[in-house]
């Protein structure tokens, strides 16, 4: 590690889900020789897992290519296998810490092993986490594909779904939208939000509440995920228990898939000391059409910086985007 | 074909690249019962091919998800499955005018075969097609297979280009792709560009330059293909006139192929007469980080709006976006 803390790397991707790899396949391709930091460390909200939210996904049927489908994690595999082909070199560690240069000088980045490195253009992809409700009993069906999920556009027309009395677990914009996807396939979709009012819009509401399948049942929490073997012996949600959060009262509703709306955040907690500039909602800001950032030579990829499309397909596209982005720059300084 | 032009679509999609199938994928996957247009008619300039560009590419190393690589009409094949898949609607057809309402109601499309459909969505996905030098005598014998091609990929591998020295005009990735193709068939591959430099990045250009049978030839242009009549009369390029761009001075090449790589034009013929708004370069244009165009309903994506990165996987993320605009678009209309 100590060669590594003197000399500068072209291209130093930190985050590996799919805008991460496609970075590293387009710089590894264009000969920048990128180092990718997969990203281990704990951070918050939630873990920040090597590969991204796709590890947690068991069938992905709509990233293009995969008529069949493909799981999340072998995805994932590919993606790295073709970005360690190309030459990309991958380090299992997380960047904790960025101290980005204002001056043309390379940036130095602080590595969860207590090292420090430089790069001249720094790719950022770390993604994002859902944020869930926080119950063991949530967490391991999520893990293994047992029918709880924080992304109904990706998992909602599964067939385990169709047909099936689900629930969605909040009460904004998305927790609509996601909803109301969900009743094109559930027999019945069952909004369970702790308030009795909706903070989704009016219009959102509506177009869910329209839905002859659709409910909400309010001032109503998740206290525990029940679950029970399939055929195959994997265990897969079968309930919820509630509580009232007025009365205190407790419940039982039967469901075969939960569907966790309570929002996403990006994680960008190791930029918190830096001059990089997000939007309001705490996503990195993006210039015009591009993968720039505002601070010279630092891109960013992905669900990091996208708040709105969230998939797969796009965060590639953007990690391609990012890789081009940093290859010209670096022409134009003549770093490469 | 009566009964279609009494209904109203909810979305149509034109063209059948990877933007057109990722939209139908994930449009599909919303039930929005998409039919694509997979666009067969002749326009200017080229053919428009179903498939789009990867039809004609051998080898896509860089679309993630295929370490060792896939052929771009296999990967095409897929594409069209996984859209046939969730219910995606393919017609043979393509679309040859389209009248645009302004006032809400459904947008009109004429069709190749003389009918005419009505759509609430539409997302324009018709890519671009090879620009050419401009010469009369290069597309008199590119029009009657003398020898003039911009497909390398396509036309390279011909008998009779085989051990011939052969010629590529460009200076870009895809001008060293097509050069490093031909150096397998041909017994010696002339780049002709006409600046002191390549746009190509560094790992394209050198694969070029490594094959033996490689050379560049710097500062000249093509301005008149020279010919000669065949054993059965046909006229085929015999050499090419020359002019250096810093001397001026004129020389010949004599050579029996022509490979014309000087980039690409949107493919937007059919849209000429509708209110949709162009970039300076011919591309639509975008509204912020969207697929949206200035009309409402009309939404775009692959490289018919994206004159920058032009790859697979940025047209595959565009297509998602579209087709997740056009489903937000459609709910907040109220039609579906």
């Amino acid at each position: 590690m100590a060669q590594e803390s003197t000399s500068v790397h072209k291209v130093v991707i930190i985050g590996s889900g799919p805008s991460g790899w496609t970075a590293a396949i387009y710089a590894a391709r264009a000969n920048l020789e990128p180092v990718v930091y997969v990203g281990v460390a704990k951070q918050d909200p939630g873990p920040v897992l090597p590969g991204g939210q796709l590890m947690l996904t068991t069938d992905v049927e709509n990233y293009p290519g995969f008529p069949e489908g493909i799981a999340g994690p072998e995805m994932m595999m590919k993606f790295e296998e073709q970005a360690r082909r190309f030459g990309t070199t991958v380090v299992g560690e997380d960047i904790t810490k960025c101290e980005f240069s204002s001056d043309g000088s390379p940036h130095t980045l602080h590595t969860s092993s207590g090292d420090t490195i430089q790069a001249h253009a720094v790719i950022i992809s770390t993604g994002a986490t859902a944020n869930w409700i926080g119950l063991d009993s949530e967490m391991k069906l999520a893990m293994t594909g047992g029918g709880v999920s924080a992304c109904a556009v990706c998992d909602g027309a599964l067939p385990m779904f169709r047909d099936q009395h689900v629930a969605v677990v909040g009460g904004g914009d998305s927790a609509m939208e996601e909803a109301t996807f969900l009743t094109k396939f559930a027999s019945k979709v069952s909004v369970i939000h702790r308030r009795d009012e909706l903070r989704a819009s009016k219009v959102m509401q509506e177009r869910f509440l329209n839905k002859e399948n659709a409910e909400v049942l309010w001032n109503k929490t998740v206290i525990e995920c029940l679950s029970e073997p399939d055929q195959m012996g994997n265990e897969k949600i079968s309930a919820v228990r509630l509580k009232d959060t007025v009365t205190g009262e407790e419940s039982e509703l039967a469901i075969k898939g939960l569907f966790v709306a309570i929002g996403h955040s990006p994680a960008t907690k190791f930029l918190q000391d830096t001059a990089l500039e997000f939007d309001s909602a705490g996503y990195i800001d993006l210039k015009d059409r591009s993968s720039k950032t505002n601070i010279e030579g630092v891109f960013a990829a992905g669900d990091v910086a996208d708040a709105k499309y969230r998939q797969a397909i796009t965060a590639s596209g953007m990690g391609c985007q990012a890789a081009l982005d940093a290859e010209h720059w670096l022409g134009d300084k003549g770093l490469i």
